[in-house]
């Protein structure tokens, strides 16, 4: 099957979601259905379609162990065919009424979405509610679409050392908690997936008290609600979910480097990773601070380590720091250096350590921050536009432990971060013993570390 | 209870066990009862005395997710009540008949024993049958036991850099199998181990297809066989006990390092650590080859590694080589070295990889070579006299996929392993992408790495 699934690495949720958080100005309703299902409903009438999103609260951090992958292993067989819809038969239904479809698993949920006109919302729920319950798959499912995430992974990651690299990096950052194991799984594990793996996640977390609603467009709260109930309403709550909980990261005293060699490495590049608290309900201002440090830092050009590094010492080619606010359980901080021609990885980090600890003495510079928050306000109000990713913006923090109130604060909580805010953030996260720095580099042994 | 708890790490085992393994000259029985508990007797017939043993084939490393520390805890429940015996009476019965008793947890099992006069065997083996499945603990057990591992934790892990260092290490070596999980628990998790977790392990493991029974002294193998049968052939075999399959470790990509700083630190040192194969039933060749090893680079004062930094560069004030060749699962190969005053770790370190690099290059004294399996097998007749660390040979052995079979051959296969077998298990192991480096340091700034 070759439809582009949208396996999500932390990275690419941050560009989406972190300076997002439109001011509470969108006009969003929600409600429970009887069953437990969570309904969102966010209106916008410029247009006569409508977004369709299920969001599960089972992500690959949610997989036993030993089965890494399952989760997105299941999302992809979640388009075989149910016991009413022949395999395939769901996005082609979709298609033939001129929408799109696809699918996305994370650390922390699994989400299907549809983007059809408006009038077609009651046939989309009808068949997400049936593949919620009524999945049919048997072996030969198992066998094909495992070669099929065998070959994505080959192409996402086993061709491509810096997706290599960063595996191995959440392996080292992370020493208990499951943040450390792939999103698309270890190689090994995968080759192992079997029905009864993939049948116990769904029976365990594909039910409509694990599941959040999120229509968004051109929809009435009550016409959501009527085709919801009508839809969802009859499907059973799973009686023995449990609450979430994975297991917490002992204390980290010992900082961690590690040094990835490829050949295929034409760009060498330093990181360096740090264990940082996320968003939590009702307390989301450290994660605003280092939202906000993310930006100061290494936020487009007048940012401070690019203008230090690729400016002013013209010492790196790039330098980035990012940081995802919005998970279930800590996350981290990220910095990175891609050095200049003839500046080794140790001088290109010895150049980020020296920026950042002048950063840390000599503070943020005011009209800086202004610009920074003005942009992010600019970023909400267009992002208020994009029906999609106000949708997405809403199943992934239900689907990470917040609340629709810590979405609607959330762009009050950036505007309201001071200067010192930032850096108490930053000199709280900023912990070598908590870190994982990593050199990416090529065979050249003229690069070698030591 | 201030009993000698003997929670085992990978270090002592390697001591007690690595190099012993005797000819196959002590007389060894084995038989099964009939509800699958394995029995291996062992004839000394100098002292009327006898060792009785019962291990569990189940460690730490057999653990649930997030109950870090239960084996051991539950090692130390044991010696509360049964139906039968009130809680501490165990011990105060091997005592008022003369004998001593302790128990110790490892990664990979639990172990109880007793030393008595052979004629009160009987009574051991109907309190050991007793407590394997009539253990009567309740909430007030779990408060007070608990207080004594966190305890046992404090004074063992928490007061000792070394050990911190070591349970960070091994997390950072191991990035999916639970080796990399201390034997005693992560601190966090040991607060939270509950009633219902000790009972969930104890009634998973706690049978007799899962136990091996050790006698070792003045007995005749019809003699245990009858007070076997008698004492532990009426418990009931747990006939869901499954087939014991752990986690495996994905590709080991990046070389690891870690630096730990504590100011408690007055003599740093360097470590590396390479993941590394263990004894396989009927393969032992490798690991044969590793044990010989370690005893080339670092055991004593003939080594590579001590004549090559104590005597000669005397940059070092001790430089020594580790293997733990009895494992379930992988296990690992360690070197330190404790640089001499005026040495910085990164030198140490380079002494180290340069001695390893000439070692390899220039191979392997025949004399050396010898005289270390004559060492060896000195030490194999001399441990023939010593039932208790005999009987602990077998137990880990038959506890860690071994076989009689395998034990008794050990000692054949050490003395076959040429100086090439060495030296391609050398080039297999010290691959740095499989390995940690690890610095332990005090506060001290002059020492920082970088």
């Amino acid at each position: 099957m070759l439809r582009m699934s949208a396996l999500l690495g932390i990275c690419v949720l941050s560009l989406l979601t972190a300076p997002a958080g439109a001011k509470g100005d969108e006009q969003v309703t929600s409600f429970t259905l009887d069953n437990g299902m969570e309904v969102v409903v966010i209106e916008d009438h410029r247009a006569p379609v409508v977004v369709h999103m299920v969001w599960y609260r089972a992500g690959s951090a949610d997989e036993p162990r030993g089965v890494s992958g399952v989760a997105h292993f299941l999302e992809h067989l979640l388009f075989k065919g149910t016991e009413t819809l022949e395999p395939g038969e769901f996005s082609k239904t979709v298609a033939e009424n001129g929408g799109s479809d696809n699918a996305f698993t994370s650390l922390d949920y699994t989400g299907y979405f549809q983007r059809v006109a408006a009038d077609r919302l009651g046939l989309m729920m009808q068949m997400e509610a049936d593949r919620m319950v009524k999945l049919q798959i048997g072996p030969e499912d198992i066998l094909t679409e495992r070669e099929v995430i065998i070959e994505e992974r080959n192409q996402r990651v086993e061709n491509n050392p810096g997706a290599l690299f960063r595996e191995q990096r959440n392996a080292a950052l992370y020493m208990n908690h499951p943040y450390g194991t792939p999103i698309i799984g270890w190689r090994h594990e995968m080759e192992t997936l079997d029905l009864d793996d993939a049948l116990a996640f769904y029976r365990q977390y594909y039910a409509p008290n694990n599941a959040v609603l999120i229509v968004a467009g051109d929809v009435t709260p009550d016409g959501v609600r009527a085709l919801a109930e009508q839809h969802y309403g009859p499907l059973p709550a799973n009686p023995d979910l449990a609450p979430r909980q994975r297991v917490e990261e002992p204390a980290h005293l010992a900082e961690r480097r590690m040094v990835f060699r490829d050949p295929r490495v034409a760009q060498p590049y330093v990181t360096r990773s740090y264990l940082a608290p996320e968003r939590d309900p009702g307390a989301q201002e450290t994660a605003a601070a280092l939202t906000l440090l993310a930006e100061v830092l290494g936020g487009g050009q007048t940012s401070v380590l690019t203008q230090a590094l690729q400016f002013e010492a013209q010492t790196a080619v790039y330098a980035g720091a990012f940081y995802d606010a919005t998970s279930l359980d800590d996350t981290s901080f990220g910095l990175i250096v891609v050095p200049a021609a003839g500046v080794s990885l140790e001088q290109a980090e010895a150049e980020m350590d020296r920026v950042i600890a002048e950063f840390l003495d000599t503070g943020i510079d005011a009209a800086q921050l202004e610009r920074i928050k003005f942009q992010i306000k600019a970023q909400q109000i267009y992002a208020r536009d994009d029906i999609d990713r106000l949708a997405r913006r809403y199943g992934n923090a239900l689907t990470s432990g917040l609340t629709i109130a810590d979405v609607q604060a959330w762009p009050d909580v950036l505007q309201a971060v001071t200067e010192e805010d930032i850096l108490a953030a930053a000199r709280q996260v900023f912990d070598r013993t908590r870190s994982v720095t990593g050199y990416l580099m090529g065979d050249d042994l003229t690069e070698v570390m030591q």
